[in-house]
């Protein structure tokens, strides 16, 4: 089996790469290297020291078959020539400017997330119909798109059971989307195409609405120092547990947006390369509507988690100002039956696992930038 | 009161520039001429003998106050610098491409009509983020956004009424997005991005979901011949009706895809150009949600509408297999309280509008041709 990891070479991308190589799959990463140019440009390159992907590459034949392709998804003709040599069974599609503070700093990132992502989507989609090809296609989408509305009840995967009151009919309708940020509104976006080429074409797609992944390594990424996962702290980059970890061990006070009220879903990082595997071997039918798995481990407070670090390190917390525009509290209910049905066993937040992002901190904090720990975003 | 009209050279922008001259607005028309250039690669330039833009907006002068800026939407410099300028009360957005078999003619057109339409709307509501500026945005919508299931009742303006299974709330949410082309996905795409820019930043944003627009001139545009508006027949470009009548002006069998079961808002052109100007005139309050009014007169069968055209002119019904993939029938009913509630008094379908259109095709027959009559997209 021939799998195209759109994105291979990021945070999630490629933990998750090395696992569907060491799963049997012949894994080709295609990736344009954004994410280290955008890290550069913010002065807050990967805390751990990531190696060049050639690097990455020769070290990842010791655990399957990974090639690589220097390519970016929005070139429609180098992504048609890959398409058309590799035939790929399945893509995995991460290649999307993923953080929604860059998103919110100002015109050219709001303009580069909508472009790069809702093009890419596009590119890919098109160009697959062009060469009559119909590989299984899982996307990385957010539990962001569904926003954080109590009015709901408990988030089921993707689809929402609604009585019509003018007609009194009941009916099955996507999740009305409510996305928080320019890059959560991308995730909206590649939805409703995926939507429409899955009915036009008979694609078929999932789309996997993950939570907030935390963690830095899987067990094979921190088997060999030249397959280390990248490990962001910054403000727009790093991600809200990784963060509260990373501030601690460099004795920064824990940075609270608001209250911190808000309950969030998490999801670890060896989880995220886990579930997608789980995804790639359980395609929905052809020409079926967009398959939903809500990507997710457990639904946590921010204040709590924060509070549980403080009380850990003996770290302050500090409540900031909200730069975001979201609700300053609210009860998050998630269903994950899709994945579990497949076999998902959640990682949930245990300490063992905090004491290894402290160490990885702790080992690397030299090449800490305090100036970037806080975000430059304002929504 | 200044507006700026981008895609103002376009079917439906010209005469809506003009009409807006007329009632006294300043109007800057914005386009980089796309549509010219798109109906010449298919060899289906305008019927009608349309002056350039430079000679249209000097016989405009006689109308009102009309400039014009050769503009790229896309392009986020020169519509910075246009709009920094400018400072408009109010932008009329019409600025995306239109067809919705273009838009499924292949790759390069799948691309091209996600590229132009979204990003150009992005990069709109960018810059005037950037800008600081908050006029009120009247953007050129849809009615395939809803799409044609007949389980949704009369279509309401935007907005649909339902109770949630699971927790037995009644919430308004935005009608589930449900296009039928690349083309009609872009509005859907557009329209969930207003959202996020009204919610956020605080914007004024009206969305005119539009029927099918038919006709050719309006009072204006037919009252100098350097002001005539542009008229399309081929399969890509020319709406049903405008296609059914200058089939029958030059006697070709009147082409209705599939069983002509199809039920269609339709609206004419002059009352395109009404519509918009009522709707400048009644912004949402700021930060409320996206405001939507179905922009449509009456609702007609497309297979009653050849009939009664072969009736009138002796041409014969041609029944070709449907190259869209649409229900073969269905029942439409849409409300449009709103634009009446604010004076729009529809024309509908007159004899004598359709007159004019045989006329003007008449005229101009020897302009005609016939090699592009059938729609070269296959859904």
């Amino acid at each position: 089996m021939k799998a195209l990891v759109l994105g291979g070479d990021g945070f999630c991308g490629w933990p998750t790469s090395l696992h569907l190589a060491a799963e049997g799959y012949a894994v080709t990463i295609a990736d344009n290297l954004s994410r280290r140019a955008i890290a550069d440009d913010l002065g807050a390159p990967s805390l751990t020291p990531i190696r060049s992907i050639e690097d990455r590459v020769t070290a990842a034949r010791n655990v399957g078959d990974v090639q690589f392709s220097h390519l970016d998804v929005t070139d429609p003709v180098a992504l048609k020539a890959l398409l058309g040599t590799l035939e790929p069974d399945v893509i995995v599609h991460f290649a999307e400017q993923r953080s929604a503070p860059y998103s919110m700093l100002g015109d050219a990132q709001r303009r580069y997330t909508v472009a790069n992502n809702v093009n890419g989507t596009n590119t890919l989609f098109s160009a697959l119909v062009e060469l009559g090809q119909r590989p299984h296609v899982v996307h990385l989408g957010t539990m962001g798109v569904y926003g954080y509305s109590d009015d709901l009840g408990e988030l089921q995967e993707g689809y929402l059971d609604v009585r019509v009151a003018q007609t009194g009919r009941d009916v099955t309708i996507g999740y009305p989307a409510n996305p928080g940020s320019i890059y959560h509104l991308t995730k909206c976006l590649d939805h409703t195409l995926m939507q429409f080429y899955a009915k036009n074409w008979q694609f078929q797609i999932t789309d996997l609405h993950q939570g907030i992944v935390w963690g830095t390594d899987s067990e094979i990424t921190s088997s060999d120092e030249a397959l280390i996962n990248r490990f962001d702290y910054d403000g727009e980059y790093g991600t809200v547990l990784n963060r509260l970890v990373s501030q601690a061990a460099v004795g920064h006070p824990l940075t609270v947006y608001g209250t911190g009220g808000q309950s969030r879903a998490f999801i670890h990082i060896s989880d995220t390369a886990r579930c997608v595997h789980l995804a790639t071997g359980a395609p929905p039918d052809p020409g079926a509507q967009v398959q939903v798995f809500n990507q997710v481990a457990e639904v946590r407070n921010v204040g709590a988690l924060a509070r549980m670090i403080a009380e850990r390190t003996g770290a302050e917390v500090s409540y900031l100002d909200n730069p975001r525009k979201e609700a300053a509290a609210n009860q998050l209910r998630v269903s994950n039956a899709g994945l579990r049905s497949l076999g998902f066993e959640p990682r949930t937040l245990e300490d063992s696992l905090m004491d290894e992002i402290s160490a990885t901190v702790g080992r690397y904090k030299d090449r800490l930038n305090r100036d970037v720990i806080f975000s430059k975003a304002r929504w």
